[in-house]
């Protein structure tokens, strides 16, 4: 497999539906098919298929694998099965908002459609979970574009984390703009930082880029400084979990260290996301909580091989916030953001 | 063992060298003894001791060792199989200078006392080896001592790699000030960078200052912004590999990014080790190589688990160069240096 990966793939030739299994990169690459609901259950629970994007078209196609496995001519008894297969689906992984969310539209569609033959709620079913990763592309395209227009040839940059095409439908956010030009033939020369501790650049986002054809470097996150003092860097590309209303930028732990490298060596830093991850209630970065994972992500190598005495203390923040006077713009579906933050992202909620 | 490590320890009762496997740690404290030339060349090439301070005590030792095993009463045959046995244990890492250096020292001492009789060559032997632990014990204490006159009571330090006691003789340089000022009972609060890939400061720092009592917290690289954001760090204190003539320095990979950071949060970066580590005959860091090692340290995790594409490119250097207008001072065993470096640094070489 020499090209970008596909994450969730819905065969309807043969009505199957597949995901990569994730927990297996980069040693595997290997499809496995959900056909339980225990199945889809695990691959969620388990992150064989991660990322808010992905889980949310993965969870699509999961209601209409199982619509189709429940029997009863009975409606209100059709509706009520796929309503509790919801249910538990939804209890997955629950803090993902796309997740909840895609499960709701598929509940709204099948409700829309009660009164058809079944094999027309189906239909309707399959349509709209097609629709829901169509969707996600485009935006990802959106915004990959936006942020190619902000790349020239031959430039390098630096990215840190994973929101590629495994995270999203295809292509992605951060590193969206690397694959779509690497489509066209437009050289660009990636540096991905490892992200520790759980080392998604490692792990995913060099992986993608290999097998879309980029130029890709892995180095691990405090190499950044010395590349970017080599004059290897041309802009740093970074995605976010949560942008607040002045453009504070909550993502990825590492990403303000990276910020403030940049405006040091004079290099542009770009933020880029859907606008779904703007939240004007939230003032700044102050508002935003961090989230303390577990130690033994740092102190046993991968949960295998002791890195540290079991007493060591251990700091584990899975995200900080990059203040918003590092950030050179945010790109998202859109278009693109430049300060001052608060007036322009206002602005862009009302387009 | 609950007191600081002793990496190198000489039994003269029982006649007996016993160094600690630090490829153990921090899983296995373990001592094993050295009684061959091969053991000990094994021991400093598979670096079992490692640090350029502690190879040269190690190697003085092994010669008074070695020197003790050589029967004939014929001082010419003593001496030069005593020299042919220097030979090979100085090619077990060739460009470890404190190595070689100490095995001329030993071999000087076995010529100086030629005409004496065997157990008087021996003691001398001995001795010299003694002296040369003495003196790497009082120049790491003189650092500890400049640099613990930096910091105050609650002040929080964080620290870069390894540099402490298993990689020198006692106290070590960059973490000498917090093992001195855990044995005066004077609090300071301690944040190690694991320093990725080979993750000294998790292996070795991390458990050094956790045996000698001082409040250490483990973080990864890509921590260090968030824990200056936080407000948790007074200083920084990092060791050096080599020191140019305008203050540029060169250490583990990472430290200029560390410098950095800290210039943005207006957090005071200090540069510890021995003023054998300035060159004054580089003129800045542009001069200074910077060692490239084996990717694989990056792409598979411990030389255990691949965590990248096996053929994805990387860039893993050894090192990096600080600019010296990112270091506040550097501490050494005859003093402190502050800015204007060149003048400074120059008039230390003459006292």
């Amino acid at each position: 497999m020499e090209k970008p990966t596909k994450n969730i793939r819905y065969d309807k030739a043969a009505e199957a539906l597949y995901i990569i299994d994730q927990t297996l990169l980069p040693g595997q690459e290997r499809e496995i098919r959900l056909e339980t609901l225990e199945q889809m259950y695990d691959a969620i629970k388990l992150l064989r298929v991660r990322g808010a994007p992905a889980i949310g078209i993965c969870a699509a196609y999961c209601l209409y694998v199982l619509a189709r496995g429940i029997e009863t001519p009975d409606a209100a008894a059709f509706e009520q099965t796929l309503e509790k297969y919801a249910g538990e689906l939804n209890g997955s992984r629950p803090t993902a908002v796309n997740l909840s969310w895609a499960i709701r539209v598929m509940l709204e569609t099948a409700r829309a459609h009660r009164q058809e033959p079944r094999e027309a709620l189906l239909e309707a079913l399959y349509q709209k979970a097609v629709e829901i990763q169509q969707e996600d592309i485009a935006m990802c395209r959106a915004i990959s574009e936006y942020g190619l227009s902000l790349l020239k040839e031959g430039d390098g940059v630096l990215t840190h984390c994973n929101a590629g095409p495994l995270a999203t439908s295809r292509y992605g956010t951060a590193q969206g703009p690397f694959l779509l030009a690497a489509e066209r033939g437009m050289k660009l020369r990636v540096f991905s930082d490892e992200t520790r501790p759980l080392l998604q650049g490692a792990r995913l986002t060099s992986y993608e880029l290999q097998r879309g054809g980029v130029d890709v470097t892995l180095i691990c996150d405090n190499m950044a400084s010395i590349v970017m003092k080599n004059g290897w860097v041309q802009a740093c590309f970074v995605g976010c979990d949560r942008v607040a209303a002045n453009g504070d930028t909550a993502n990825k732990i590492g990403t303000s260290g990276v910020a403030i490298l940049a405006k040091h060596y004079g290099i542009p830093f770009y933020v880029l996301g859907p606008t779904s991850t703007i939240d004007l209630g939230c003032p700044d970065g102050e508002h935003i909580p961090i989230e303390l994972r577990d130690p033994e992500e740092i102190k046993t190598l991968w949960y295998k091989t002791p890195m540290a005495l079991p007493e060591v203390k251990c700091y584990n923040p899975a995200f900080d916030v990059t203040d918003h006077t590092l950030i050179t713009a945010i790109v998202t579906e859109k278009g693109i953001v430049r300060p001052p933050f608060r007036e322009g992202l206002a602005a862009l909620a009302e387009r």
